[in-house]
């Protein structure tokens, strides 16, 4: 690790991966950090990631006005652009010549376990070449499924969303269970259920949906899933189940694998069709109609439902990664530390970034029930607190019957 | 029509069809109103509609507190259930039987086209059988399908929503176009463009999404929606599409209608899949990857995205009701009339319900472009005061160049 640099250098930002609802925080948090600092001279916005870097699409980011930064922090998506770009080989060197060529000292990049690896690769390269860069990643993902840190940025805005999001649409299920009793709403995560158990937090009620939560940390069993649903629509009219984008059962078979549509740059499956064939299932097993919500990318940034929490951390996560840098720390990624205490708050921190691209952080034993199918009262505490304001809640009807 | 009752009579609500945003808002609106007029005794609420009142499943509404009522207005969903129930013949007469023995002298029904037919039933029956019952529709819709009034209650949050969401979920698509450069998003409507053609309020620059609109007024063609897909990616790198839910091409066929599942009560269709059909379409025919978001319920039903304008329409249509219904009139629904002027304002006004039940209105011509994928500033002034606040907007950067 390098110390303080002796000349004043420039700062390049870039975001990475699926964008977020607070991805743009991080961005401002960083530009107001570089505005700030005697150390940075230039603040360079990367078009699309490391994609648009290693095109010199690179943008000026000290000509934009304090007005658009302060409503970029309502703003979600990647207002640089973002990339699904794996590094070939040459593209390291290329991406640290091009930073000496400019100038460039700091390199902030924003996002998950890819963009991590991403950055990884551009530190080791330029330690190889001896160029003195500073790398820190800044987290970024709705998945949640970044080790060492408490949690992402993006996370929070994204429970959010489901949380109400399966509320509101619980509604229409329960105030007419007899025009299709069983409704099935997919949502994102990959494979970590940090996204599906998020759904659990609308519940105002015990016996309020979500009822059954379908999380890729464990194998899909269809007759358990089918008995589960007809016990819950003898005993509550109706069904809620809010299933994760990615199931497998116990032999690792993908559910809805017919339907897949090949593989990512990162090699991940494109998969479609879980609720769909749920949808099926519950239709062709048990005679009952069926229907599904899928939010899509929705979910990922929905601007009614930001959490003032999520873009705080964000926010930070941004300041703090070019504080670090310019303090000597490079190849890591700022992690966000939850403090003991009765009340949540949270500190940054610093993690390997080799890590963080080599490593996935599923859902605890100890956040599920053992049936698997739905969440514990310490996940509920874990997820609370980062999902901003509380949820706003329904009246109900006391209704006393007449006579 | 009668006049002025000679004694205070009980007051029935019910609410049916697909739950809206704010049909709590016309319940609450009739209550505030039957506790103000002296000619109205009990104030009954029938669960799940017409299916609950003749299975005599009523509550006693003056027991829910003043706080419950005002909580209500924020509470999507129908708070008494509602029902998609197909009045059988001898129905109508056992509803009045049921209203003389109970005393009922008012019913309101608050609902779409098929609940203006069963409210229109029991009024027709009540006449038949010399009983005194006044019977008034109070529209609601996310639809927006009902024949004379200018808008139907519940249409302008359900706009809200896919206006925003579909600028959210396009911020995504814009942010990464090669990840998978076209999108679908599926909404509702019936056989009504309405909802499709509010996506169009979303934008705040011409070239934002929707990029294509396909609403059920006009006929389905795969190749033209290729080629316009093929030549928007071509010019914007991504494409985003919104759908209705039921498209059909130039012979009838609708589009999906293999997933078909059966018919609901009235006999409409319950179709499932456009948006994956169109999906699979681009997929094979232009080799592009797609995706599609597919709100579902959470359209009907967005906490977050209720329209004060709707809201207070809505109500309103609940006071205005029961204040006609005392005032003598019967088989009558109430609709929302638009004023001229500069400023948007809406009167309440009267139609029958049984041409509210047998007529649907669909987008005029003039509010579509020749294309038959866009929409007409004339819409968008029709529809940009329904959906209440200004949307809030985006912030871009501006982006300029380094050198």
């Amino acid at each position: 690790m390098a110390g303080q640099l002796a000349e004043r250098g420039h700062v390049l930002i870039g975001q990475s991966g699926g964008p977020t609802a607070v991805i743009n925080a991080s961005l401002v948090g960083a530009i107001h950090e570089a505005q700030r600092l005697d150390a940075v001279d230039g603040i360079y916005g990367a078009l699309n990631g490391i994609e648009g870097a290693l095109a010199r699409r690179i943008i000026d980011l000290r000509r934009e006005s304090a007005a658009t930064l302060q409503a970029l922090l309502h703003t979600p998506s990647a207002a640089l652009g973002s990339c699904r770009y794996k590094l070939q080989p040459e593209d390291p060197a290329r991406a640290v010549n091009l930073m000496r060529e400019l100038g460039i000292r700091y390199f902030l990049y924003i996002g998950g376990n890819d963009s991590a690896d991403t950055a990884h690769r551009v530190a080791q390269a330029a330690e190889e070449m001896g160029y003195d860069l500073r790398v820190i990643g800044i987290p970024k993902t709705i998945d949640n499924d970044l080790p060492v840190t408490d949690h992402c940025p993006g996370y929070g805005s994204a429970a959010r969303f489901i949380a109400m999001m399966t509320q509101d649409s619980a509604r229409n299920t329960e105030a007419m269970p007899e025009h299709y009793p069983v409704k099935i709403i997919e949502v994102m995560g990959r494979y970590a259920g940090w996204l599906a158990a998020a759904a659990a937090l609308g519940r105002q009620k015990p016996e309020d949906a979500p009822h059954l939560i379908y999380m890729p940390e464990y194998a899909f069993d269809p007759n358990d899933f089918l008995s589960r649903v007809r016990a819950t629509v003898r005993q509550r009219s109706y069904c809620v189940v809010v299933v994760a984008e990615h199931l497998a059962d116990a032999a690792g078979r993908q559910l809805g694998e017919a339907m897949a549509q090949g593989v990512d740059a990162f090699g991940h499956p494109l998969v479609a069709g879980v609720a769909q064939t749920l949808v099926d299932l519950v239709r062709s097993e048990l005679g009952m109609r069926a229907r599904f919500d899928k939010p899509g990318d929705m979910q990922r940034m929905s601007t009614m439902h930001i959490s003032a929490t999520d873009r705080d951390e964000a926010y930070q996560a941004g300041r703090m990664a070019l504080r670090y840098a310019v303090r000597g720390v490079t190849g890591k990624m700022v992690t966000l530390v939850r403090t003991n205490g009765p009340r949540y708050a949270c500190e940054t921190g610093l993690a390997d970034l080799e890590r963080i691209a080599n490593e996935q952080k599923l859902m605890p034993a100890n956040y599920v029930t053992p049936d698997g199918v739905n969440v514990t009262p310490a996940f509920l505490d874990y997820v609370r607190p980062l999902i901003g304001d509380p949820l706003p809640q329904h009246a109900t009807l006391r209704g006393e019957r007449l006579q």
